[in-house]
């Protein structure tokens, strides 16, 4: 298994085997509020946990789709006679446990997961348009049955955060600051721009991997990530499988800037190296 | 949505408008204990809710790996500095929510789900090598880390079980049936069963709609599941969609027995007609 980015970053980029990469900005990431906030958006479904009566106290996990209320809080619309429901009008502690897909054949412990906490209770009268809204923009299907008497909405006001993002990168999260963070806006164009920069610029990755990172035994660089402050690769030479992470120099959010800032990218390295 | 086939089935089946019925024999289904062990042996993954230390009593979901004992009671090799191990060290209450895979583009919820509800306490040193070998053989990536110090067996002792199917067929399932139940046999074949029998035999459903389900205004069918007691279709005329059961005469544990069975039930059914 690959070892956790965060703990090779600084060994790559401090400049131990980097005498020419100076020129690089410093590597920003996504926070993990930021990680889990994107994680979340992006997802419509969910395991929710709430408090059951019989058996008394024990946790009890369920399938739940959700919505997203502007400060990132889960919006649940469900049975008033379904276990969940009951369980949260009883006692209100409650959890979504929240995954990203995991590619076929990965292994599903490497990918991201967030663990939302909270107290789980009725939407008000003057919240319900909006949780409406929300609802259906994120559970189209649910237009057959939202209007339904003997459903309702609850909320998942979030107060603690749990967040995993693979092996050995896992913290507990700021609240406020997952409240606060936006969505990764190229969280949509993100899969669509590591396909291309892997099948038609490998040599522009093998070119940021010993102009930006100093790694100048590198052979062959693929992306495995991108994101508004910047992109993951993985170099490898005949010796080592080393991951690196590469900043924009401004942020990117469409596929077009993130296209313009590759291209000042290799004309800057390329006029470094030649 | 498709109507929940358990309250439709009578009315295809007692006889309203099934005059040339009498002939199938009663249409057995698995039971709800029997779909969840089917359930929960097809799975390697869940999400798993514990009792958090903080904030307090919220009950934590979160993502698991897992292998079956032979009762059916969930085994987990997890690291012992994580917080579900912590939580679980604590207070064993625990519950193990499984899925079933959502085909692309399905309804999350109309598809199958069951909760294990019990108590996940380290696994007992006599009972440590069955528990490896069942979890590596659910597992198999597992093996690379199988042996490391800081990981630990649970076992989740499984008391109670919420069921649910899909919309309107839920039930707590004796936990006592589960742990006798076993997984179906066909579970493995029955898609490639179901794949054949709609590409290359649907007038054969239609045959059976009409002559062992009365339903003879059907104009075509499609299989949609298929288990040791028997198979389900929707029927479909020019103004019903109608879900109907048929049961094998003898239980059929291949896929090479169900091919049998199809075959004779044709033969029943064209020898009344004909």
């Amino acid at each position: 298994m690959e070892r956790p980015r965060e703990h090779q970053l600084p060994s790559a980029q401090d400049g131990t085997a980097a005498s020419s990469a100076p020129t690089a900005p410093p590597a920003r990431e996504p926070s993990h509020a930021e990680r889990c906030r994107t994680l979340v958006a992006g997802e419509t479904r969910g395991a929710l946990s709430t408090l059951a009566a019989d058996p008394a106290g024990y946790p009890y996990g369920s399938v739940v789709s959700f919505g997203l209320a502007d400060n990132g809080d889960p919006l649940f619309f469900v049975s008033t006679m379904a276990e969940h429901t009951q369980n949260a009008l009883r006692d209100p502690r409650a959890s979504l446990l929240v995954t990203e897909p995991v590619p076929e054949g990965a292994d599903p412990l490497a990918s991201g997961r967030a663990t939302l906490l909270g107290l789980l209770t009725p939407v008000g009268d003057d919240q319900r348009e909006v949780a409406r809204t929300r609802y259906l923009e994120a559970n189209p299907a649910a237009s057959y049955y939202i209007d339904f008497g003997d459903f309702t909405f609850l909320r998942l006001a979030v107060d603690h955060i749990r967040y995993v993002g693979g092996y050995g990168r896992m913290s507990w999260v700021d609240a406020a600051g997952y409240a606060r963070a936006e969505p990764d806006p190229l969280a949509d164009a993100a899969a669509g721009i590591i396909e291309h920069m892997n099948a038609d610029h490998a040599d522009a990755q093998v070119l940021f991997c010993h102009h930006f990172a100093g790694l100048t035994d590198t052979t062959s660089a693929s992306m495995s990530a991108v994101d508004r402050y910047g992109f993951d690769m993985v170099a490898v030479s005949e010796e080592h499988r080393t991951p690196v992470r590469l900043a924009f120099t401004d942020e990117c959010t469409t596929g077009d800037e993130v296209r313009k800032a590759m291209v000042a990218m290799v004309a800057e390295a390329r006029s470094a190296t030649g």
